[in-house]
């Protein structure tokens, strides 16, 4: 697998222009998802945990009943790279 | 249903004493879990998932690879109840 670079602070702002909800949040891309109830909360997370294992690059995922956050960043690159952007926009497809 | 009475510190504690790996983190019954990667520990999120349906009863889950972190607290009661005590021991045994 290549290496992801991290983003230059306008690559990352010219990604979030598509990426619609998301926004930096501790150096991380953040976006807050809003469900009808617990059951559509968690089924969304199952969603992402799919997407997730098989791009095999892992969110940081917070559920409490309807609300779900989700933070991303390359741990390896010390920053935001292209899998997030990725998985930030496979993740608003699912949503 | 019943309302769940906000337990006393000694009713707390007491309860603490057969909770394995649970401790009080914010005024919230607190346990970290660790899994061999992601797909266990979202599977063991699953879990969660399900009983925490089946209760009515909802936790704060947060995941980050192969690590679950749970708050559990009664929101209407302002503090923790037999029902953070109830699934916080069924959790025990899923995981």
């Amino acid at each position: 697998m290549t290496e992801a670079k991290k983003l230059s602070e306008a690559e990352i702002q010219e990604q979030l222009s598509s990426l619609d909800g998301w926004t930096i949040d501790q150096g991380k891309l953040y976006r807050e998802f809003k469900f009808a109830n617990f059951v559509q909360a968690f089924g969304f997370m199952s969603q992402v945990a799919l997407l997730a294992e098989s791009l095999n690059h892992h969110p940081e995922l917070f559920n409490v009943y309807n609300t779900v956050k989700i933070h991303l960043s390359t741990h390896d690159a010390g920053g935001i790279t292209s899998k997030d952007t990725q998985l930030a926009s496979k993740i608003n497809v699912a949503a």
